[in-house]
């Protein structure tokens, strides 16, 4: 379903210098979000009562379930369920790593990266040590074939915005299975992809290439990555390596959607959301039941203060963002296929920490009308109102969408990285205020998007 | 010592709308703290070797020594300390309560308010509650006298920043004592002054009078406050109390002060600071763990970065902010009677959350200075740069040298009254990252301060 990208430049994104939008109906919403909130007790109950929740696993349906159950409480126009097919993969039963140097043997916290094959039983390796991924595509395949070869690639502490950081690094997750396997090596490990120095392994999703034998892989701690290296200057480290992971068939699965019907537009959608599935390791809770809860609350919010939207307000809580982003395709396939206008969205997957902005992927109107709402937010400490991401879920959106603007919620970046795809995500570590504060911006911020569009 | 107030809007406030400033020192300074900090270390270091350092106790004198210690290896141009008496409070080693509800006991967590006066063994009487100071204000001391006063104030959650609702409501604890005790009451019990409901209790000074009898007062945490208000209200409550803390002599104690002297202008003074001393609780990490070692990064960072300043720079770690500000007031008679030049002042006491900017406590040009300030720190995230107060060990400054600014360094204020003078202000709810980008942070704007004044 495309649009003439002239008829939304016109129509769509004709701004007047001073927005339309009322403060006091802002200052509802963050009252009703800090003193009366739902959100810290929901992302309680997904992270308790369900816990992680990878595609295509039995916690994954009991989270759709408890999605859809949740919504249903609060009495929106409708809620139903929009069914994806998601891949399947099992970390299986076994996952354990250790070296030895000079007759020491040392056991590393170790997690395979999501979609690893397995190690086929117990193997064995030297280890070759790079310190980037670039390193490693310059060595020559008879230094490495037959090793397991290690990236320790640093995350930039430098840089400030810590996505920033981790754009600059991640490919070592992405790519390293590849690009050591086609040097021949027998297994990649890779520095976990976090600032701080601790002992909580990252995992995240990996790519393999049909062309390139498949290795397995995994993530150890910053703080293991660190011991490792220093042994590694100290003499040959024999590296043991045992994961019984494992890819299985696709199975169904599920987009949780709920609806507020526009009074004006119905036909225009404003889509936002995050995603409900999680790697399976902590309770997912920055990552992203934040998301999750924070535009459940956004739509309650705006229901109990009796707001009648002028357009369709759509929340969706994505399945299987986390390795294939089938419920982000699916959704914008099925959406265009109905023949819907979707007439903008935004997407919460940056954690729940304090809010800090919002950035547009759209154009420079687009950007120039997020610019216009700065005024809005200034009392709340917003203060990030610029072109940027918008989100990995809503990204297809785009191309079905010809000239739909998305909008990703910022929140403070700092340490977001200390718990993302590790143990350490869990709801303990999500404060409340600051995910009630989220909760608040996006509510607000869809309210503003429905009246000026 | 005082300047005609002319000669200070003169000459040293005739900014040119372009601010001298190198954005490449300022990402030097960045580079530095992010790279090969010592803030982090510094203050594990302060919390786990030192431990909490109410004034005037054993720890308080440890501290000093290893304030002193600490500067002393960076090599600064000087190192000293400075006199000051200070109290001597202390918490005893008996501090409980329970209360007995239908022959059910329950125990409660309980902490003396700093300056409290013992129970004298054990206290036992009948609960009045009051939802706030001025409920507690028109009361007749006949429905008092003789009774246990418990003010379950809260904070109000619909400030967005944390400390207008902290200013809002810490009246309780300050002035409960007088309040109550002028009424009649045994003793008075307040709800603890923090956001979340949370077990921890809430310790802090109060002030009595000399005119009214003084009573025991103590915080119980905000789940204990809810708990006894909802007991309340099932019927009579009887509450127990014991606390054998107490009030001894005046002790001497120290700010400790280290320097980097002026190359142009020796003479003048650029003071900037956080306390050394903390509640007898916890291990004062945010308050002020976080500022005493922002505040030495920063002269450490310009030190190692081979900076020569044009004024002196000085950092000051102040003792006896919490329950006296005996440093604060003793360190500006001090550099007054010395006929020294304070050109301007800088505190953090805030915690060691994420920068989100500085406050100007001063005439409208010199918040017009700190705005032209605002550009050098948009790339780190800072965004408020505006009128507002300084901190309370510099505040002396401002009566003894007329129409100096003192700014105040403002890190994101969410989660800093879950930790406040509780037992759970330790080391581990310190980010690092966090941390360093406040120490970064405040040695960009001395470089600024240093260059433009």
């Amino acid at each position: 379903m495309k649009y003439p990208l002239i008829f939304l430049l016109l129509f769509k994104f004709q701004y007047s210098s001073a927005q339309k939008g009322d403060s006091s109906v802002i200052q509802s919403i963050y009252r009703e979000a800090l003193t009366k909130g739902h959100s810290y007790e929901n992302l309680r109950s997904l992270c308790k009562d369900v816990g992680n929740r990878l595609s295509g696993t039995a916690a994954a349906q009991m989270a759709v379930d408890w999605g859809k159950m949740t919504l249903e409480k609060y009495g929106f126009d409708t809620v139903y369920l929009q069914k994806v097919m998601v891949p399947h993969w099992d970390r299986g039963s076994t996952e354990r790593a250790w070296i030895v140097l000079d007759n020491k043997q040392i056991s590393l916290n170790v997690l395979a990266l999501g979609g690893s094959i397995s190690t086929g039983g117990l193997m064995k390796g030297d280890v070759v040590e790079f310190a980037s991924l670039n390193e490693l595509k310059k060595a020559s395949a008879s230094s490495i074939s037959g090793k397991i070869v290690f990236i320790n690639q640093h995350m930039n502490d430098e840089d400030i915005n810590t996505f920033k950081a981790y754009g600059g690094c991640s490919a070592i997750r992405l790519k390293g299975a590849v690009e050591a396997g086609e040097l021949g090596a027998k297994a990649v490990i890779i520095r976990s992809l976090g600032l701080a120095i601790d002992d909580h392994p990252h995992t995240g999703v990996l790519s393999y290439d049909s062309a390139v034998k498949k290795i397995p892989a995994a993530a150890i701690s910053t703080e293991d990555a660190d011991l490792l290296s220093e042994y590694l200057k100290k003499g040959k480290v024999k590296f043991s390596l045992e994961m019984n992971c494992r890819m299985l068939e696709d199975v169904p699965s599920y987009n949780v959607i709920a609806e507020m019907r526009g009074a004006k537009s119905p036909k225009e959608i404003i889509t936002f959301g995050g995603h409900l599935d999680s790697w399976d390791t902590g309770e997912g809770a920055h990552d992203d039941g934040a998301g999750v809860v924070h535009c459940m609350e956004a739509l309650r919010i705006l229901k109990v203060l009796n707001y009648k939207p002028n357009h369709t307000l759509r929340v969706v809580l994505f399945m299987n963002e986390e390795n294939g982003n089938r419920g982000g395709k699916g959704y914008a396939e099925w959406s265009a296929s109905k023949g819907e206008k979707q007439i903008a969205a935004l997407e919460s997957d940056r954690g729940g920490f304090a809010p800090r902005g919002f950035t547009c992927d759209g154009s420079s109107e687009q950007v120039k009308f997020l610019e216009s709402l700065k005024f809005y937010f200034t009392p709340y400490e917003l203060h990030v109102f610029e072109k940027g991401y918008g989100g990995v879920d809503i990204g297809p959106l785009k191309n079905k969408f010809n000239g739909i603007p998305l909008f990703g919620f910022v929140p403070d970046s700092q340490r977001y990285f200390d718990f993302h795809h590790t143990p350490n995500d869990v709801f303990e570590n999500v404060n409340k205020r600051e995910l009630e504060l989220g909760a608040a911006a996006i509510a607000s911020f869809i309210y503003l998007l429905d009246l000026n569009l």
